[in-house]
């Protein structure tokens, strides 16, 4: 089975990854930008049987810092 | 309006940072975890009225190295 997570930076968190692709679309001509956040995504290949908890777990414990980032767990 | 992007490795390409969580994953206990992907999702807040055919020439010309990587558009 499959769960995917997305690890945000917290809105209020400042984001100079993002705010550089903003500057960089704007300077290729792409106007209308208003903002831009970047994040990560990390899918997992998991043993059958695997719960939600458990990825959450995961998260807390390694995959997010929860000090600054939010994530997201979706089970496929 | 918002979109989101959402750029993956193609399969084949070595993933040492998904490499790097998995193992950090099982030194942490967590068993069964056959294999990581990461990624990164860019979200965009756009003008009114931008087309996906804007976004997918953004992911083109700046968000994803298409020769290793592998983009995937959603608009909301």
């Amino acid at each position: 089975m499959k769960a995917r997570v997305t690890v945000m930076l917290k809105n209020g968190v400042l984001d100079p990854q993002g705010e550089a692709v903003r500057h960089a679309l704007g300077a290729l001509g792409f106007d209308g930008v208003a903002g831009v956040r970047q994040g990560k995504v990390i899918e997992l290949e998991l043993e059958d049987g695997t719960t939600e908890e458990t990825v959450v777990q995961m998260c807390e414990k390694l995959l997010a810092n929860t000090v600054i980032e939010s994530y997201r767990v979706e089970m496929a």
